[in-house]
């Protein structure tokens, strides 16, 4: 069975930001055959036959608390370098249509009701056979048992309220916590986090193996983070990088099995924009006490390595939720920085486990 | 089972060398107990069933053309920092004894019937239960069909007419001259190759899974490689380098599927001496045509990345002699660059063979 | 006195190139005010009162053997994000006026005459006061006394002939045959060279001074360039790469009074396109023999980093011209790699050479 | 003139760290004629006439807080790879003659008395004509108008009691503060300092004024610091790292005239020992808006790059004393990275200044 028709609705918390707004204008762009599926996993031929939604078939809504439009927004990003100026013109029909479909978001403290209706809403006057939240919103300040729910778990509760299916694409707490989580295994619903996987620790988490394979030391595993953008001011925030700082710096001891020294920064630099460099320097010892090192420089655009795989993700869990799975899917493990359930932190284990997943979706309903 | 007890003959083509000299340093310092088995993939716990002989069961031995002796050699790698001064003098003992069992080498044109004798002197006057020759001398150019044999491959055909097994760690032709080959599957003989992957190659292909994982679109892999010794002095003739370029460009394009614009270097920086500097540059496109870039170095020293695997190389066919197995062993490919009747280059799949192959290992013979 | 005006005629051989096409663009944007002088040493405080041509006093034309319109080049500069769309629809018509200057070039072989027709046509037609004439063509193989002259020798001997002032902005060896720098001195006319020193050189020529300084012994000095575009596909051929990387390579040596060893390679990327990224390792050797290392990697744009320069050269050329000046100008070395006539490589030694003739200027004719 | 002869007393702050040991061992070896005087700023031929002391003329003592004697820190060293275990054997004569002079240091809050009654008595005890106080101990945190005078500000005046000079290596505050200073002046002794410019600074201070030379627009200049030992450990206390930060980030916006964003990190990473690794990411603006980027890496080894610094400062400070200078000594900027009187941080402009000034010291008293 090749791709298979059925409407699925996107709802993207945080629906006007880089990575929302490069999602739209790409998932119109590859509907359109306007551009290549580059940096698109489930494109792959691994995932020819699993029954996925095609690009046509998502439908983009979301919540948002700023008000530029998402025109503008593409206009900006083009600006930037990220998207041509050509293509934002080829999908503007697109853009005003997602556009239309942004309501307002909710701050810390404001009720979680209307969330759900906006939900509900969103599905029946589309007509959509179900929809996905996916929240790509700022990082929010590691949260605590007993806070106030933040933002990102009201979401996660609006979503599993109206039978929709979640992904938690940053390090907010969003569907983990626990009364939330129940939710979603309570009323049969899929959902999938935390922190997508896009860059410096992607290249961490492949790198690691190499050297427990080659029963090599690692002795320090340092790293910097420059980044601008909306991404960049929030993250620059130390209360708030806590979050990512904590889901980045596991990869490596857990993927080693010993606790490696390393300090780990994430630095607001505005002129960078969407673009992001990071080093790494791996210090480690060989045999006989030889002293060696590795650095990497890692320089990519934040939003056109998250955007794909927000898509990819839209495919996969809205596709779950149609086969009937239910509660966390560690199978998506792949995709993020810390994967809720997974066994192993190694990227390509992970990727076997996403295509057996998606061999097996294939014969599902 | 656990390590079993078979005395095991590691004769060395180019026992003088310094990977010869740390790989004799580092089996007596293992054996003493005085350094951990860092760099040694098969102290790691996947192995340790699997009845391979233990480092004091080692016996070395080999083949050179140089006079240098190895306590010599050894000072001289403790002078440029591979080794400590002092481990130079807990293994004295074990220096001369390897050092007595040195033979005078070939060059193009000797005959070869000298080389199989003396492995045969050499594996009785010890009483060892089985030989195996590992060439770890100095690159040669490629050889096409038709040429005279070159040393590498007058050691290997040594190697099979004594009935000894034989490990490839240089992209010398070796065992891969086809009737070569043929003797050592004649006369049921297990071999090895080639050319071991201890550095920019091993980084190389465990990276170039993550973008074919990713659809990411690899669009230039660029790489230079700064070393010195006698590797570097060899390797900076570009006659020379050519067989060790074209096994390293393999493994990018032939894990994309697609053919990859490579520039690729080799060059001889004498004052780096043992250590060596590789940096590659790779240009990929993500979603909508965004450019992005991933640069490493790699600073390492050679002979400390190769010794520990020439002893595993030497356990591993050793063992798989002993089991009865003959011909090129494929399950060997996480080992080299140019790996024989390799199914993939991912690092981590080969280490996946490897390990399973190792597990069946125990039950055998 | 302050910028004074003259008309100055710029006559760019391979005036169709990215070089020129930026140039061009880049002159009539400062002429306009459309962008700040970012890039252009003539605009820092130091030249206020060297009486050079404004940058509304320049006129453009040229040779060039290719025949897309600058136009469409500028178009393609957009695309590759060398240039901001919106510039080129607010220059589109200086561009037209420049290429309507543009005459067909020569080949190795062709007779020259007509070259010095095309200049004197130039200037009366167009009623300037001087014309400087600027090689930014396509790099030639080492020319070797003996040689039929090649098109850089031609242009430089006509510019010579029709009474105008010339820059080499190549390698090439232009002005430099003793014939044709002879005729500059015969006719008093003053020209510059050689080999813009744009990026990776500049770096190089910046940091060897401080290890002089400091009395840190370089070892070796390490560099790969890679680019793309013309440029690349040009001195990917490693004939023609030959006098590139001699003039990159005295730098270092020369600077620090001792021979360095020194890989050094220029490769044909073509997916960088104008981009080229260069990255140097330095091997240094400090106290008591401890050993050190500088990398670095710089990653520009080649058009952007040459074109300010290009414009800089004929302000201060056809300044020097208008001064009476006659000759090859050493005052301008801190604009090459391979400067005629240079005392020192030290790029601050040089800045303050040019800007105190700079100041000399201010009070000639 | 050439070196002349005057016994010159050198009394490090911090006499059992890595520096001041470093220092004694190489001052041995350069008397001795046991190695080059690579590093070596007041051995290039620039100061030959500056009748500085000789090596064989400096005699060593110390204050210090820690116990563990010289020649067990010179074995640690040299078992770091940081000094020849041959060179310790050699100068162990020097060494143990060093350890004598080493008195108890102070912390904060003790009398300072006691120190200038050292200084005197090693001095009078050894019959030296002089004596130079170094401060080479650890980074204290900043010192605020009104706290009570930390130790690097009782060494300074003690120093000036004593009628000896003074340098501050480091970046404590020690004779800046003003009543202290103002004792230099009255007593007509010159002093040096502030915090050895032996690193990512150096080079960073290099690189700037090519920016600027160049009209370069830096957008943001990022960097982190790695490194171990006790300098790591100290330093990897954010409060105790804000001196040295703030030595560090004044360089580029002072040198360029306007403010760069730059986060700048120093974390301690206690593998890496004497070594230090920076990175630092320049992002830079070109013509027409072009964006580009330098980064570099540099892995030196801090008391290798620190130690003849304080041997050429000892000289100069010494010869400047002899000569009659007195009060802070702005010609020394080359050697700081927060340079007390400076009129540039262009390493290339001080490097004259100094020379110049070392030219002026040769036909003095």
């Amino acid at each position: 069975m090749g791709s298979s028709s059925f409407r699925t609705g996107v709802w993207l918390v945080g629906a006007r930001g880089s990575v929302a707004t490069s999602a739209v204008c790409g998932a119109a762009a590859l509907a359109g055959g306007l551009v290549d599926p580059v940096g698109c996993v489930t494109e792959l031929p691994q995932f020819a036959a699993a029954g996925l939604p095609a690009y046509g078939d998502l439908v983009f809504g979301g919540h948002d608390l700023v008000g530029i439009p998402l025109e503008k927004r593409a206009q900006l990003l083009a600006d930037g370098g990220v998207l041509a100026h050509r293509l934002v013109d080829q999908v503007r029909g697109e853009l005003r249509a997602a556009e239309a479909e942004i309501r307002p978001g909710v701050s810390a403290g404001d009720g979680p009701d209307r969330l759900a209706e906006d939900l509900a809403s969103f599905r029946s006057r589309l007509g959509l056979d179900r929809v996905v939240v996916v929240n790509v919103a700022s990082t929010e300040p590691p949260y605590r048992p007993g806070d106030p729910l933040p933002p990102s778990a009201l979401y996660a509760r609006a979503a599993f309220t109206a039978d929709c299916s979640y992904v938690d694409f940053t390090p907010s707490v969003g569907a983990r916590v626990p009364a939330v989580a129940e939710l979603a295994t309570e009323r049969g619903l899929p959902w999938a986090g935390s922190d997508g996987k896009t860059g410096e620790t992607l290249v961490k988490a492949t790198l690691a193996p190499m050297f427990a394979a080659r029963a090599l030391k690692v002795r320090s595993w340092a790293g910097i983070n420059l980044l601008g953008g909306g991404d960049g001011a929030n993250l620059g925030d130390p209360t708030v990088a806590r979050s990512k700082i904590a889901s980045k710096a596991k990869v490596v001891s857990e993927t080693l099995g010993y606790p490696v020294t390393g300090p780990l920064h994430i630095d607001d630099v505005p002129d960078l924009g969407e673009w992001k460099t990071a080093w790494d320097h791996v210090s480690f010892e060989g045999f006989l006490g030889a002293r060696m090192t590795l650095q990497f420089t890692w320089a990519g655009c934040d939003s056109a390595l998250a955007a794909p795989l927000v898509l990819d993700l839209a495919r996969l869990v809205a596709r779950a939720h149609r086969a009937g799975r239910s509660g966390p899917l560690a199978e998506l493990a792949f995709f993020f920085k810390d994967p809720v359930g997974a066994r192993t932190h190694s990227v390509e284990a992970q990727f076997r486990d996403l295509c057996d997943w998606a061999a097996g979706l294939g014969s599902a309903a």
